[in-house]
């Protein structure tokens, strides 16, 4: 596990080498984290968590983006006070390429089907 | 949930517009199930349990097809005493264009890469 640089009080990460399939499927496994995936892929940006507005408890959110960030999905650095998230679609795709677009897009059909509430 | 013409005990399966993509996921995020389900995919025909030579317990394997069953991932049906398997493609297919597809091709990516002990 290594990080990124960023300011002082670092997360730990794995490796690109180190991500696993299953834990990645495991990470999205879940509507809340789906939901945070989807609008991580469509801002094309860090985000702060705090730009979520998840139906759960501040620390559910913590815990979501904890589960992402250590299966590999996102990379999370400290930027001043506030934790900003990002994609790893660099290493995603190098693993498994066409793999994320294919959860995105399927993610989305879903919540064009069937709303919000997935 | 209802199933598919079989011999007398019926199993349990989610039609498909109660196929959910977080579930589907969270089926596929077990090193053995994805076994399975790549060996399905492989093999291109029903399967009897009994052709999986897993290095589970027989109950363990029987729990992970019944994940697989109650996901919508796979099709379970009775054909006298033998329980077969099929991977469930035309409905997943149908739901999530592409997405079976690009898991088997990352799974086996990372079958090539780390061997079996995935």
């Amino acid at each position: 596990m290594t990080d990124t640089a960023a300011t002082g009080r670092d997360l730990p990460h794995p490796e690109r080498e180190e991500i696993r399939l299953e834990t990645v499927l495991h990470a999205l496994s879940d509507p809340m984290r789906l939901r945070i995936v989807r609008e991580l892929a469509l801002a094309e940006e860090e985000l702060s968590c705090s730009r979520f507005d998840l139906p759960v408890t501040k620390s559910t959110t913590t815990h979501h983006f904890r589960v992402l960030r250590e299966s590999g999905v996102v990379r999370q650095v400290y930027r001043g006070t506030a934790k900003m998230n990002a994609l790893r679609r660099e290493d995603l795709d190098a693993l498994f390429p066409g793999l994320l677009d294919s959860l995105l897009s399927a993610a989305g059909r879903q919540f064009a089907r069937l709303g919000d509430d997935i």
